[in-house]
């Protein structure tokens, strides 16, 4: 391409380049990605827009974007300044499922759920919860039409964490094929991975259950189960 | 109506269309309406001013608004892209009881308050708490004068939650009749209604209430008592 | 006064009638005054300045001041659409010892903090709290020279609350008494006040004091004593 | 020099009389530096900035600032109105060992990790976590390169405070000396000084740490370890 930096010119805030800022700036007041941690990408047709690794995400700006090729995987735009996003695999392997947009937080809420779910369940079970209104907030899976019902049962799958977040990419394909109705995998003592269809529904889903890993782990603190039998 | 766009045209920030916009935005940032969670409706002569389903709430615009008809429920405006919200018929359970605006949030405070009344309460229990001064922001009840006093109960009824919605409009009214000083319901595991004379009064009850059902969540954990004997 | 108006017409951010807008905004956002809860004054020469009752304090201007000549206690500017503070007795009572400003707030910590020592300490006892560093933030009390030290123990007088709020003035008057080195008098299930030499002092001291009583609740779910012995 | 306010006069953002006024009102709403308490100072090739005693974190103005020259510790700039920061001898016990930034906060966080390490680990005890994604945030330390791993341990000293900030210099210098590597000592029943290469490091290393310091207090309340055995 003969000028990569046409690809994040644009006056459009919805266009990506410009929408990853201001999601990272909002995500940034909730304390999901705290000291340059998580991360957000947007797919735009053919293209992979990712913010980069190392950046204050709530002074994020278009220049700042990398942009990847989806079929060749290469970069299209490189910003010398900055490194690509360890990210970017775990991103990638949401996009193959068919995801608009992907977004990595490390939220407190999803780091001690993993712990609590670990020490109350067992290192491989998933964090389940149920009855509660905002559970109605997440799809109810890949090619499934709605959303799920009040009495459904949400499951999120928990991976452990490695040295190298690359190094997520085998087990959190894993975890998406063990359970293909997730839009989210949580990784134990890091963080939270969620997808959406788009980056309205990315972003909807991400807040519900942020909220709700919130809420299970304040019903922890006052005895109060996650599950009804 | 030849244009329904003029429904929703003012330069007035406390026209319905525009206020909404505005009360939603803060209710974001309070944690009330997460994910497209929650909603708001104002009551305008004889038309009712709501706010669509599925819409992030934080970004609300006055073309989102539908308008109804109060007395015959039937639309005045329609936006294409949106569905009408859930809580219309609560909204308008509200409004035949004499509110001018009618919000429903699903903040975490209200959920923990219904599941710690029902465990240590009962299932049939309402949230019950007195001598704190913040109840004094709600008013004694309908066609009473001035608000509660310091030494007076507050009582907050509590409906179960069911699988879509509308359909806790019957449980809803009952409890409206049950209670008929209430000014606000909440329904468990899903959040509360609270509504008011008029904008004013529905979102400074609404902010009453919620600070004393995070303050009872605090009282909790702490070993406090809601009621003296 | 011809202009009553002329009063609260300035374009100097400091001048009372705008300072008390933009404070009130930011307690706001602490929590502080939701609801129309608490309320804030300023002193400024002959003249007293005070947010009126039942307003949302986020959204005050200064049209909505009452304005008092210092020494006859009469409203010098009564705007016709509010009713005048019930704090404003209290607000007096530190006036007459000295303050340039007083601030109450309606802080969730402060209730709590008055509800643990009730339980743990009896009705009678002060709070108490020390070895902390932001006790520096507090004067050392009237006519004395500097502030508390990190050694020093910060002693904050109870008073019970009353069905009004202007019956707390002669408990609260009884209490600046009782602890003539107070700069704050905390009401039990209800809040504090919090008074300085002028605006910044009291908006600091207010910051810290409501820093340690949110840090003395924290403590509490912990397990950790407030005093040593 | 003919005029100290050069010094503190540019229209770049990053400058570091302007940067400091944004980075402490971004810390005061973070609740870092309440009640005028904390700190920041930056190196600026041969010079020293820092934020003045006793001024509103975040209304700090560029015309606030103290500057001095790094060499001969002497003033070239300092406002009449304020007292310098009781920290400077602190700030530059860092700026000595090769910092470009140093922040100081009293978060509430900090204060109770010390409180706790106290009590359940003994005076002498540094604060210690492992396997939290969020460490990676944190240098390996002074000449070594790269960032802490996911599996390595977090060490952070604690001294014990002082009745007069500046006494705190001598046993800063010796956790310095203790634990090269460190790139933050925490002060009992005070608060945190983290320092970094550079402004960006420093602030988001201080938004790791933070984030840990919190993480590890609620996983007290939870009754998760912070260390596996």
């Amino acid at each position: 391409m003969s000028d990569p930096d046409a690809l994040i010119r644009s006056s459009d805030p919805e266009h990506p380049a410009n929408h990853i800022c201001t999601l990272c700036a909002k995500f940034y007041s909730l304390g999901w990605v705290t000291g340059t941690g998580g991360g957000t990408s947007i797919r735009h047709g053919d293209k992979i827009y990712i913010a980069p690794s190392g950046v204050q995400k709530e002074l994020m700006r278009p220049t700042d974007m990398f942009v990847m090729d989806f079929e060749s995987r290469e970069y299209l735009r490189r910003p010398a300044a900055h490194k690509p996003s360890a990210c970017t695999p775990l991103f990638y392997a949401a996009f193959k499922r068919g995801a608009g947009c992907c977004i990595h937080t490390h939220s407190q809420w999803a780091v001690l759920v993993t712990l609590l779910v670990e020490r109350d369940l067992g290192p491989t079970a998933p964090f389940e919860i149920e009855q509660i209104e905002q559970i109605k907030g997440i799809p109810r899976g890949r090619d499934k039409v709605g959303n799920l019902g009040y009495f459904d049962r949400l499951r999120i799958p928990i991976i452990e964490n490695t040295a190298h977040e690359e190094d997520l990419t085998g087990s959190l394909e894993k975890a998406m094929e063990a359970y293909p109705d997730a839009y989210a995998v949580l990784v134990r003592r890091h963080g939270i991975y969620v997808w959406g269809d788009n980056v309205h529904k990315a972003k909807t889903q991400c807040e519900s259950i942020d909220y709700i890993l919130q809420l299970a782990v304040e019903m922890k603190k006052l005895g109060l189960p996650w599950t009804t039998k």
